[in-house]
């Protein structure tokens, strides 16, 4: 199998976790996020731009990005539904910004409430107006491994959004397996069917336990960019009580044994999966938090 | 990577996981083996042959083991840490039984009260004793990817098991990974340092998540023999509140989306990992027992 020399994370808990969780205060948002950015972490999906009134656990995202500190070794980023969106984060001070889609109509309908055309149709404006103000725009393809509606997604109709995005003048793009439908076959499948230059990253969930694997698939392919949060903070609100986000330090923990470098400090980020256990007043699912590494680290 | 048409699986929840739960009731464990060997699974380790001071949990195997039903496709096993357990094994009329060893000296002491010399120094008669009465024997050897005690193991030192349990009659190999410690490069390494004929089984736990990453890497490297257990049952002794085994619904649920047969009905599967659930009294951390599979099951 084929393996990198380095894997690049995006911590995704201040944004991902927080947002399935019951809302925690902005002092605790705060917190975590300046934990998180003296863990060695590179990039922080920090915020997102949504209604507060369908996302209450968003509402203070201004707030949270003018207190938290900012280290100029960290790409910061927020998630955006629509232009509106995206341009309070720029608003905001964002240089980095990422516009969700999904694959699906129908998730696309429950997440963002328009059609996947509609959706795609303001990419141009996103992207011009991202250019402006010199900040750099993500794709996140939502449900590319599967919806929890319609089930299974056709890798053509992901290939197909990508190649809009691409012609639209997105920089990045991420494949999110936003229910855990995701195995080691449909990564095979989505990469197959999927050309293009721009950066690719994955975002998997756990539900199903086989996140590890299909990051491992996903490595064997070329990816280098992943999605974790940390704790494997957050949830999925279509499987009531079943794991969300793939843990960053279970993802962590694997690459640095077998010699891939992430630039994390493993044990910082334990801490910091410790206090996300603490401000959201739950067990975490995290193996790596709840028996520690495998050898005692140095 | 390469990928088989085909994985053995044995379900080990009713030795192995009720082993690490607080004792059951002599008919639950007979209700969970007769639901397992409805499920199409080819291979159940039922009881183990322990000292019932030390395992309290397995004082009532011989009676568990008369009062199930015995499917004639199915081979059923019982574990053995030694040639009175063996003896003990057959007496009960077992046909296949597996003596663990560690690869691990303070583990083997702390597992089995004796040296891992005094151990392979019995296998020669165990082998006799095993062929003499028609029985199949495997040798389990625990702590193959790590120890919770000495930290790394050597796989040199798990080799050289290898080739005693080889030269003394065993029939087959079984690494357990026994807390969890297995990553992708532990498998590949020991895979590298191992030379036999004889058939080789994986067993795995999900204490830090990479269970299946594991067996996706030993797939990768021809082995197609694994062991599991419905609804993830067991713990680990050394990590209080971690998850154990691998569960065994999570493992076919990702085999079969990749095409890979293991002859198990997976909705049968997760009927019994629900009542696994309802013996043992406590939620189960098995994501496809809760959140069910990525699409409905035909």
């Amino acid at each position: 199998m084929h393996q990198p020399d380095r894997v690049s994370l995006r911590e995704v808990a201040p944004r991902d976790g927080l947002q399935n969780e019951p809302p925690v205060s902005t002092q605790d948002k705060i917190r975590l996020i300046d934990a998180l950015s003296r863990t060695g972490l590179s990039r922080i999906e920090a915020v997102s731009f949504v209604n507060p009134k369908a996302v209450p656990q968003m509402a203070d995202a201004a707030e949270v990005w003018a207190a938290v500190e900012k280290h100029p070794g960290i790409r910061y980023s927020a998630l955006a539904p629509n232009l509106k969106g995206v341009q309070r984060a720029i608003d905001a001070g964002f240089t980095a910004v990422e516009v969700v889609i999904s694959a699906s109509e129908s998730h696309n309908q429950a997440n963002v409430g328009r059609s996947v055309a509609d959706s795609l149709a303001e990419f141009p404006d996103i992207c011009a107006l991202a250019r402006d103000n010199l900040a750099g725009v993500e794709a996140i393809i939502a449900t590319s491994f599967g919806c929890p509606f319609e089930g299974d997604i056709a890798p053509g109709a992901v290939a197909e959004i990508v190649d809009a995005a691409t012609e639209a003048g997105i920089d990045r793009i991420a494949f999110g397996d936003t229910t855990g439908m995701a195995t080691p076959r449909r990564v095979n499948e989505l990469l197959d069917a999927v050309d293009t230059e721009l950066p690719l990253l994955m975002h998997f969930h756990n539900t199903r336990g086989a996140a590890l694997a299909n990051l491992l698939t996903a490595l064997d392919r070329g990816v280098t960019e992943f999605d974790a949060s940390v704790g494997g903070l957050g949830g999925c609100p279509f499987a009531p009580g079943a794991s969300g986000n793939v843990a960053t330090e279970e993802v962590v923990h694997m690459l640095h044994d077998m010699g891939i470098d992430t630039g994390v400090d493993l044990a910082a980020l334990i801490g910091v999966a410790a206090l996300a256990q603490d401000i959201v007043g739950r067990e975490l699912e995290s193996g790596v938090l709840r028996a520690g590494p495998r050898t005692p680290l140095k």
